[in-house]
């Protein structure tokens, strides 16, 4: 089965012209699981995602697939096409500063008073309404007199298309970083389906990440039912997968995580063949415990922990170089961490100011 | 009287040189005023303020100062030192895209745990504690294993020396802006004082910025003191004003808002002399009214409507060139609100991708 | 007469999408007058000239258009679409630094041994032959097996077709700046004919710009003749019009510079009607006499002196302020010149570091 | 021995604050050797060079020092501390775009007219004469009327010192890179001694860069000498060295270069120890084969080619996946060059635009 190709309009540039998205979609002839949706880059610096969308439709094709699926590579154009020197700077909207990845819109739904108006409805149409209104609110968030800033439009169509799915996954990279999962706590058994080492258990609370605005709201009405005394399980499933590091692409590399996503997709029940998950160690933490290191100092920094290895606490985490203290035995600051972890990522950059993100290492980390 | 003159390292640079800020402080022998606190150029690009810094300095050598006051002008050498092209890139962490004004610390007091222990204080006693404990909180958030950011450690640091003081002026300017108050609600009559036309009133709440993170814990304070059926009166006063546009310095004009900000001054009864406000109509509208409006659509901008002038509903606002349209009626687009507005600011360019904020308008407007 | 609209693609980005320009024609059905090509807005932030094509089209379709005339407004949309902050980074390419407008194949033609082939040819078909050899190498140049970079592959794309053409305007803006002319020393008389009040006369070699890339190989092949003993005059113009300051769109104004370049369309016979170049003083220096002042020291500038006005040796140019020299006669620096000029532009920003570029100026000035 | 360590001011940033060079010298009682300068990090992101400095130190310490020795690491703290995003903006002035390596003097001497006067000198007395000229011309340059900029005044200032020296090395590193070295062809032999397996032999000629602003002016007299029937050899050696990839500090590798400077230092008598070039192969080319290929497509790239080793002709050099073309042969497009080379660098980023610079690699490559 061959992936439909559309294209999406999500903005226009200062010379006129339209940003468009590729929109790939397979859509079965009769439709027995539960819908999906891919979406890449939407930090422009972070390309791997496109070649595990690549290599995913691939597998794809040559699969029973039984529910929706959506891909959506290369998401944010403007981010992905904005360079400054050598590098892509497209982490954040380069007029406002906002981080592209906190664009979602925040339902904020007065949950308890709709609820009221829905209690009648048995679950299926609850998901139906619920999920109906999400989205309704997406599409009058995007029409204003006053307008939408370039972000938030980008975003919030994006958001749309998620909300239609039964299963999000946003795929991004760190900077110089292993790979990784962001997984909510009310989904933890998911985290042993990919093919991914590490595991960060997040709250159910919204952040503004995309993930967080697909399964916040059905949390949150998850968790208003239970006060209800209705046992309700969130529908939906969201994650962000973190695919190693960011300015890289590696095809080979793209068909193992590709493959880690065909077991979640057939453990879920989107495709009928069985793919087991990869026989690895999975480890975890919750993100109370990913601690993030700042650069005490200003210098040169040789990164000496490897990311997803773990460093006992005071081994050598990186060391700080200062060339103007040479004579001093201020040359030379090295740098160690006062508990044992797993470096996750460091900074992509080999120098830094003081307070500059330096590592993030998660602690306190548990096998899942 | 002369100022005193200190340097506070705030920070590193990659080369391990010092980031320092220059410390003005006129300490009169015997105090009998509030104290004041004064910053400007926390944005790169946001010059004005220290140019009033330079005129108010001047002036108050002249004056019979009552009160301590601390001017601390070029404020974030990191911002203004950023350049981009041939402009200042200096509203936000170029590393992280975090707004420098959002940096500071949300001290979410639990106030009635702490009023619990507190209440027997009389006002003065309990204001005395009360700062304290601000500037302690503000003294542990710099101290930590794993560091704190870099914009973090540069803001905290500017907003213990606002904490330490009765009246807290940040200095900013506008992107193509007429000058422009950001004033508390609790203290809106202060808008009647310095020589700015146009007043915003916003609400008692935290949003990151330095006016906020000032007065925001004493306003919960006082407000749950009146729970407790105390009257209480908010003991600070934090405003920011908004001297024109960013980019440029005028020493004239910086005269003119520092004989505003005398004027404020001597209603304080900072200084001893009498310094009437300059007679002139003060407008305002709260925060709620404050409109942003988003270009509809890519290409180049004539900005019609001027920066302080009213605008009423239907007026040209704007007008988008699209050559790529010429021969259609696409090519120009004129732009109006659907609602009479004072313009405040907009764009510093004249090319836009669609959903960028072009002008900043108050409705409602009242005179104050 | 309405012009023909096409799109030329000239380069791609990196999420695949096209790089296109549009391209207007007046093609009349009967040739009588030089051909014409006309561009806009080769560095991003200079989007004035857009305006004034589209002035001039308007004037156009209702003028007796003699000769073919091309105009391309938007004509590098990387450069136009790259922002930074709330600026247009339009200058140079974000990736190398190579400024856009240096872009341009330099023939570097062996005349003498192209003219031993051709020196039979009367002059029409001299052009006709020497026309078609810059055509050609500029097609082979963006042919390689190797690859041509972005900057030179849109260069080379706009220079062909400013080849094909007998008169071509770059039209560019300055910073903060009056109406200048860049003009050719052998096309002098031309000055007197655009609504522009200075002219930079500037030597007949080849510095990487457009108008340069256009007229050089011209100069160089008459310069050769003349050694020949054959007289040959330059059988194109090239000129590059600097029309006020980046970062604007006035309508207005643009009407006036297009009236400006119809008047010297007219008096090349390129329309039919008789349209008189404006009543205005016109001012101009030599290259050499133009002169760039660096400022002195680092600081924050107030920029006193008026583009477009004479200022007299020691008449204030600029301060500049440091306000951590408060209390030392250092902390207000005047600035000024040591001879008689016209300045002609100055720097966008009111920072600058020490060294930087603070004001171009004409000295030496003649009436034209 | 210990050097000592100087400071040199050579800038001034908008804050006021200075720009500071630390400057290190091993200066000897008796000098019997020839003097060094070794400058690195001009380019902001190009880090290693101040990691072998600082390993050189540590063996010049405990070395027979024979000749003075300055270092300057961290040699341009403007391009240092310029981020943007995550990574160093380093490359070129930020408000000029000017590349931080092409802001040297050229001195351009009318050598014949000076000769003339100082034709009667011997070899010595000549060198110490031009030398003085060189050291002047460069003085002369940084005192102005009308100021100097920004670049060149730092660029000027190293060169300073560089033409004080008889040997000078500017330490840089590619973005993507092996180690290699550009070598004048008048230098030749010197490739055999540093431990760097490729180098580029460069022709004798003045491109912009510091170890051409060196030794050009002194080939040009040689050159010209030679024409006067006298025999006369380049008295100076100035050699760039790539030092592997850019935003990477590697203090164990740092030793490697190190020691295979001291090799060069050793073989030149600049130090007494004898110490051996490493054993190994070392392979160049002349840079007339040093070719640059550039993206023919944009989109992402798979980099497939490892630098510094050899790829056959129609072998595998990259990938470039389009998945906006997904479903057609158009989504991944492999590269491959039509001769053997040795790739020696790679771009940055993962991806392109049409046109962007993909691979440089050595062709025709031969042992050295």
């Amino acid at each position: 089965m061959k992936p439909n190709r559309t294209m999406l309009k999500i903005g226009e540039l200062a010379t006129g012209q339209d940003l468009e998205l590729p929109i790939f979609q397979f859509k079965p002839d009769s439709i027995s699981g539960p819908s999906v949706y891919i979406q890449a880059n939407v930090h422009g610096a972070e390309v791997q995602g496109n070649a595990v969308i690549y290599q995913l439709m691939r597998l794809l094709e040559d699969s029973d697939v039984r529910g929706r699926i959506t891909l959506v590579p290369l998401a944010n154009p403007l981010g992905i096409n904005q360079k400054s020197g050598e590098f892509t700077l497209g982490r954040f909207d380069p007029i406002t500063g906002v981080n592209w990845n906190r664009e979602y819109l925040d339902h904020n739904i007065d949950v308890a008073t709709w609820y009221e108006q829905h209690a009648h409805l048995d679950d299926e149409a609850l998901v139906m309404h619920y999920r109906t209104l999400l989205i309704e609110r997406c599409h009058s968030r995007l029409v204003s007199d006053w307008g939408v800033t370039t972000g938030h439009h980008q975003a919030v169509n994006l958001q749309l298309m998620g909300h239609g799915a039964d299963i999000v996954l946003d795929l991004h990279t760190g900077p110089k970083s292993c790979k990784h999962l962001y997984c909510p706590e009310y989904d933890a058994e998911a985290a042993k389906l990919f093919s991914i080492p590490y595991t960060l258990f997040i709250p159910n609370d919204f952040g503004g990440a995309m993930d967080e605005s697909i399964f916040c709201p059905w949390w949150q009405l998850s968790e208003h039912l239970k006060t209800q005394g209705r046992k309700f399980a969130v529908p939906v499933s969201a994650f962000t997968l973190e695919l190693g590091s960011q300015e890289h692409i590696d095809l080979e590399d793209a068909l193992v995580d590709a493959q880690g996503i065909m077991a979640y997709l057939s453990h879920r029940g989107v495709i009928g063949e069985r793919v087991e998950p990869a026989n690895m160690q999975r480890f975890g933490c919750y993100l109370k415990d990913y601690k993030k290191y700042h650069a005490p100092i200003g210098g040169m920094v040789e990164y000496l922990a490897k990311v997803g290895q773990t460093l006992e606490a005071g081994q050598p985490l990186a060391n700080i170089l200062r060339l103007d203290h040479y004579g001093s035995e201020q040359v030379l600051t090295p740098l160690s961490l006062p508990q044992d972890c797993v470096p996750i990522l460091h900074f992509a950059s080999a120098s830094v100011y003081q307070g500059t993100e330096l590592y993030k290492v998660m602690t306190n980390v548990f096998e899942v």
